[in-house]
């Protein structure tokens, strides 16, 4: 249920309506906005007594949340999320860029990276530490090493780093290095990863899977809002499908229908929704005209050495020029580029 | 085989060719370039006699061509290739914009939407007189009469009438009326149908199958350039994916890579791609983003009331706004709508 | 609508209905089964003075047939479709095989192929004379002279015939020649050739698309049945999805849902439906497990240099220990193969 | 590399090249064949030295893996692995039957179950504790309490135990209790859980993610090999495409396919891969016939009161007469099920 506190409501009518609808067991949870006070009551809504919250002091009305997603909902919260992390904005007018490569290799690598793609306008720095590889016996990350060296690139140029975490148990460890954590297509659906994200102060950028349908995303996000980590981003990254010439199919409807369906905030990657570094600029222009509110877009100073993914790895001048070419069209829809 | 003639090449060195490669029982297709001619040799490749050509007057170079196609491919013709009907002009730096209703159903109808697009900036007028339709038993369109109420929309405004053919019967009948052939995704592989719409002097819109590989596509296009039609505009209008909140999953990928693959412009269908009226401006500017030549987008005087497709079909006011915003997304773009 | 007649209706009541039926400016399609006879009002069923159906003279109910499809649904019919062509038979505790090379080559390689089959247990020949080809330069089939070959490969054989038919155009002329009509899945919803072999007195053998719903295939069935002709076969022959090491998906799971919406008997293809011969015995064997009523199987004398499909054609002796595995299968369902 | 000793080798040769490998900076993993012994070689293949391995005493032959995945291999290993754990055994010409409810809900319900199925001729039971769910709002299992449960219908009726584990922290207690590791397809690439189920002594169901390739799962498969533990059982539970009158689309070519790539059984489960109880009998006894290796069904004494599933889930008398016509079509592939 969605509890929607009058104008007049008091910060007392709102701890009685928590306390109110925790006496039902559910769960209350209170988003302040700027107009108005709502609080969501998560939990078994057939419950007896339900009908007595409308009548609470200072309470409005109270409507039912369709949706099978709550705190998700855009029912729930009508103004988009804006998720902030040091140089990172991501939402409302401001697409954020989130750049770098697929993995940590060296510090050389990913300190030049960090430069080129910070003097292009990209506001975060990516790049993998703990790698899930389709194979054991392919690379599988510098992991600790890989967030020592992310952490030295950002003392040197102040972007804010995105990194993945694979599992429950490194969540600490790697909150400690990164601004942002990256849960990756493999793991959307690693409900004890999404809930150890959860209660971590980290955003969190979450990946679509595959084959996820856009509820199945939604609730997946849901279950890290549940752990009380309000800032999630959706990160659309493409799914599979027959066609063949590209990696993956990337669904630029996402971002809209997203917008009419949540309040997060939606960044596309367009060089895994591709699969091929000649199609990624054209994309990533799409995106930002679909109305994505970031992109992630993988970097290398030298594609073809990369120890993953360089087929879909710009270099540095592709990225500027992309930059250039998606500023344009930023400008286009009245938002910010970066 | 492409044979590149030399700059210096003469129109008797040309004939002279043409002569050569119809003696090894071949096809000869004569490409007259802004700087030099190519003559392509559609055929058996490994005859005999083949390594004469590089040695005949006038010739540059023989190369052969990779892909499957051989008119369609961009390997023999590297300029775009623009199409022109009427008031509609598509490719190089112009996006054409084809609007109106899914079904022709009455003048009113389809004069008011002639009207109205026109004043918004379309530059053909879509309509469907034969309407292919899953079930025997939905309207399969006025036929004739809906011909006659299109080129009666065309007499009062101008605009180029594109509208579809079903059958190679019908070809010689729509031509009469229409200034594009348009081919639905049902007939993409309807091969009487592409030949004798190879046949015709009207430009063709091929729409891709929705389970139609990028190949098949161009393939789909070869049997119309073949049949001596130089005049086709690829349509990418979705494919048929697991994602089921839109009605197709339209892969924008599809306008870069298939610019890579051939000379032959690409318009995007935003209304068959989504299948909802309130993504359609959203796609319609991704796809311009993207690289599209063309839209073709479905607009109703009354979408509730309409007799197919209303689900996805734009009142007037929202193709007007839509018009606003993919201008925008145009000049980011360098390029004109309309 | 459905019109339930009561056993002891007379063959007036039945003319009468029929009469009233069309007043209502519905068609009347009259269903005598072995108990009793069912009239189908196929049309506008909103429509003043329908209520005045259940009260005609030897009326037993009328109930609303709720599919999509009419004439097809089980609703309507519920005893199963058998189809007879010559030696072939389809449908109820019978398994029909279909068999022979993709495309008619040569007098030795149809007939002796016949032979084969024939040996083996088929109890019909299959093979293209028009053949619809991705691309315009691969061989298009024999024509008229391969439909000649299969009718002098069913004298020599007795074995009924089943051949393509691409165009409305061509359906007599392939009627003259063939025992069932072969509907390729590129034209699933060619609505004129549906139409078309709709008119003939030959069965059809309707192929479902890649990426067609069971819905809009069972639609385009009931093209077939509306336009007059009874004896339609379903034909599953696979789905266009992700997984690439088949060359389409063959979804058994029609066989028990096609039977239960429609009366029709449905035909499996592993051959198209696998696209490896070593996959191809193992499917044909889960077929009949699965409930199919026959069986459609590429064979030709020498894989290898076959013109079309060879990659997934089967050998004489492996068709014939195929056969001898199905037949296991088939005594396990209570059935007869062949 | 695969080393293949002479049947002549002695165990001292054996040791000998075991040490050999290491020296190489490689893997070796010692596989010892009824004939003779296998020793694969696992790593960097490029090193130098390698052509050393061949002249190595005893060894017949030196063979390279063209296969991405090593120890899952046929080329590795040709005898098919048979996997028993309890009751259950599956590969070889046992087909295992695993069956019971989604989730376990009550000692009356599991118990009840576990008899059932018994009864019916099911080899082991399946059920949840710890459920995986779309929606953190949805029952997530009875958790220790569940794998209790499920200890004591083994107490009871002696069948073999088969239950999902999540995460990698909680292989230590399943194995506490079950029989059989359990990897749902939301984990088919949870790297982590992988390789903690590689180190248990307990063998591994692990069950196909819906957008993976069959190279991913097999890779899936060596990731648990590859950690130490040989007894691993592919699931085949369908494939996320757009065919929507079934939950998933379930592709038997798998069965047949998977044979020639790996050694490693296949398990199919009709009840995922199809969604409906309707389907789930054919669908079963296809997937005998397609030469799979074992089945897992739901089953649920009240299915209309299940708390997960409960629309896919067998009665009690549906199963038994699925055995029964399963149990024909196992005997016509020459196999024994259960």
């Amino acid at each position: 249920m969605i509890v929607v506190m009058k104008r007049s409501a008091t910060e007392e009518d709102i701890q009685s309506m928590v306390e109110h609808v925790e006496a039902l067991k559910m769960k209350p949870v209170v988003l302040r906005g700027t107009e108005r006070t709502v609080i969501a009551a998560i939990g078994e809504e057939r419950v007896a007594g339900i009908g007595s919250l409308e009548s609470g002091p200072g309470v409005d009305e109270v409507l039912p949340i369709l949706a099978p997603y709550k705190l998700a909902s855009r029912e729930l919260k009508q103004e988009p999320t804006v998720v902030r992390a040091g140089t990172l904005t991501v939402g409302g007018d401001r697409i954020g860029v989130i750049a770098g490569p697929c993995s940590v290799e060296s510090r050389d690598q990913i300190c030049s990276t960090a430069r080129a793609v910070k003097a292009a306008g990209a506001t975060a720095l990516r790049g993998g530490a703990f790698k899930p590889r389709t194979s054991p016996y392919s690379f599988q990350g510098l992991k600790e090493e890989g967030l020592k060296l992310l952490a030295a690139a950002r003392d040197e140029t102040g972007l804010a780093v995105v990194t993945e975490v694979i599992a429950p148990d490194d969540v600490e460890l790697v909150s400690d290095y990164a601004d942002v954590l990256q849960i990756g297509a493999r793991n959307m659906q690693n409900y004890r990863l999404l809930e150890a994200a959860g209660k971590s102060s980290r955003p969190v950028l979450l990946k679509r899977g595959p084959s996820a349908t856009v509820d199945e995303w939604l609730l997946a996000a849901e279950y890290i809002l549940d752990a009380g980590n309000p800032n999630v981003m959706l990160c659309e990254r493409g799914i599979r499908t027959f066609e063949s010439h590209t990696r993956f199919t990337l669904p630029l409807a996402s971002a809209p229908y997203v917008h009419q369906k949540t309040h997060l905030p939606i960044v596309i990657d367009p060089s895994h929704g591709t699969g091929h570094t000649s199609l990624v600029t054209a994309m990533a222009r799409a995106s930002i005209a679909a109305g994505a509110d970031g992109l992630i877009v993988e970097v290398h100073p030298n594609p073809d050495k990369a120890m993953s993914d360089g087929y879909q790895s710009q270099t540095f001048a592709q990225f500027d020029e992309m930059m250039h070419e998606c500023r344009r069209v930023a400008a286009a829809m009245d938002k910010q580029l970066g």
